[in-house]
């Protein structure tokens, strides 16, 4: 199996694009992907997207995509598992590559929110829920996360705002991202002071909803080191686990296996331990999933996310510099770009291009994004070439 | 790069399955197919689908299939690309088994259309085409397909009856086939006096919407090989291409050059020319789609298919038997799912086990997935391996 290097990145700003088309925000991700790679040859295309077929009634957006970049006749797919797209889609392209069968492959994510009621995108993001035995009931997305935040509150004697402190580190850091949907700063109480959307979550603590597009080219290794356009970037390792599928199911609503799962696996791949990180993203949907992701990935035990955070061990200065473009809370949530973005901003970080969130000798990255309520996870950890 | 062969197959009946749910289908077709490969361990998941979010509100179907199959863990994704999402989730599949990443990989389709209106199932599909720029002026599916038949008899000096027999072949065909929606035999004489859907397509030029699901699972060529649990068939070729995207935007809309592509593409790969093919399947989701495709996978010129097909060259004791289990016609069009009865019908009929369909001595196969109208093509070409 080959090894795989990310040779240029793009992405738009996120927000409420309400004068740019699903068309125009892939074409603006991808001709920045491929301007910061030097390169117009493509391969193959991968497109990660959740709910254009409910909300653009648009869907095939692979050959869409292919025929935007004027890149016709290029073998292309859509790849979907739901706030997961993104992350999955870019396992699918690290396997082409890695396979041999394709050299230069380009994958991107988009979506765009805005262009329907909130009550519709709601219903929309329900859908990676199982609709038979959870949306059934009428619970939001929102509304399930709201009964794991209760419950870790409860089982762990956590404070509200330890929780809450996820959101802060993220609008902090997304203060210097010119891409970010939330540039400003924030702080617990601002947080605790926002409306309650589903008790005991406040609207501070929610990703927003958005509209954006990133972009990733991937060739193999050696090929990235002949052409040198940047510092190279290897994926150390791509995972992908799910779990349980519909959540009233699970054992245990504290822990989410499937990143556990994909976690493990990635370490392995890449010979590195969680102590080996200089830098992190995780899926925060909700400040209680940032922070249970963050003992699921193996940085902290059980039930001490939140002390953890709270403390400042994830801000810039901290043990763990974690979401420094912002987040899903403050970079913004473009469901299916999201796990894109994440890609997008550890390169940066590890090429040294980070600007005034730059995290020093950033070596390893790790990045993690969900589908549904950790339905499906992908891993991937990143690592700058000497 | 690995050798990949199918190690496994399986479906469900397609039709109007009222009492079946996406979960139902996936289960039935995955487990017939685990059953008939003998092993219960799998790797990977793949599941080719178009409108699961539109009509059943229900995405993330890649983490839901892990879970409805006891596969917890395990790494899983939707692949859409319209009426093509088998034949790409397909293509993915090989990838995937090819980069040595996976070694089990099960590959479904499924597609419920029956749990919505027909109006709605119609919109739904036109998410295939250009939602801006063709969606747009009111077209639909059928009625651009109509645009197509017209020029077609009319450049081409073709008769009606010409494009009809296509449809005919389909229903002869179907009667044996066990799991077929169509199993009544027709004549030109009842297709031509069907009604008009879309003036010149009749109603019986056109795949009808069913429910359905078709599973199978890949493996490298040497697993097969030890494992030997039937005929070993290999993947000697698998190949997507895509084509400009908006109809109205083709320099030629009696060609679709995403299929000469990937059709050039996949000869080149299995090093066989159109004339070594034993049996074929294409992808007639109206007569004049299965023509143009015969004529745009090499097998004769273009403007000849109709009458081709028409003198009865297609048929189970012609030159190039095509849609021996019924096509799209009459096995059905559950749309995502439609690829991978493709893969499963080739491979019945390279182990010998087609019963009253069986062709002669077939050694190689290929079958065309459409999505859209010819926007993405999935070529590939099985071949048993002696």
């Amino acid at each position: 199996m080959r090894e795989v290097a990310v040779l240029g990145v793009g992405c738009t700003r996120v927000g409420e694009l309400w004068e740019k088309s699903i068309r125009d925000l892939i074409f603006e991700a991808s001709r920045e992907a491929m301007d910061d790679a030097g390169i117009e040859g493509i391969d193959g295309l991968y497109v990660g997207n959740m709910c254009s077929g409910s909300i653009q009634e648009q869907e095939h957006l692979g050959a869409l995509m292919a025929d935007v970049l004027g890149l016709r006749g290029i073998s292309a797919a859509k790849v979907e598992a739901a706030c997961g797209s993104g992350g999955v889609a870019f396992h699918e392209g690290v396997k082409s590559v890695a396979s041999g069968l394709q050299d230069f492959v380009l994958v991107a994510g988009v979506e765009k929110l805005s262009d329907t009621s909130t009550a519709d995108a709601t219903a929309s993001l329900m859908m990676a829920e199982d609709a038979e035995y959870s949306a059934f009931t009428g619970a939001t997305f929102v509304g399930l996360n709201a009964l794991i935040h209760r419950l870790y509150m409860n089982r762990f004697d956590v404070m509200a705002e330890q929780i809450a402190a996820f959101a802060v580190n993220g609008h902090n850091n997304a203060v210097n991202n010119q891409y970010a949907q939330y540039r400003s700063p924030t702080t617990v109480e601002k947080v605790l002071a926002s409306p309650l959307v589903a008790d005991p979550i406040h609207l501070l603590e929610c990703a927003g909803t958005g509209d954006g597009a990133a972009a990733v080219i991937l060739c193999p290794l050696e090929r990235a080191r002949e052409l040198r356009v940047h510092e190279v970037i290897t994926i150390a390792a791509s995972s992908v686990a799910t779990d349980v599928f519909s959540l009233p199911e699970r054992e245990d609503l504290l822990s989410f296996s499937a990143s556990r799962m994909a976690a493990e696996q990635a370490y392995g791949m890449a010979r590195i331990s969680p102590q080996d990180v200089d830098v992190l993203e995780v899926h925060d949907a909700f400040t209680i999933v940032g922070t249970i992701s963050i003992e699921d990935l193996g940085f902290v035990k059980k039930g001490e996310g939140a002390k953890f955070v709270h403390e400042g061990n994830i801000s810039p200065d901290g043990k763990l510099p974690t979401n420094t473009f912002g987040g899903l809370k403050a970079r913004g949530h473009p469901v299916g770009a999201t796990g894109i973005y994440q890609i997008v901003e550890l390169a940066w970080q590890l090429r040294g291009e980070a600007g005034k969130g730059q995290v020093d000798d950033a070596d390893i990255g790790l990045a993690q994004n969900v589908g549904g309520i950790g339905s499906t996870v992908a891993v991937h950890i990143l690592r700058r070439s000497r």
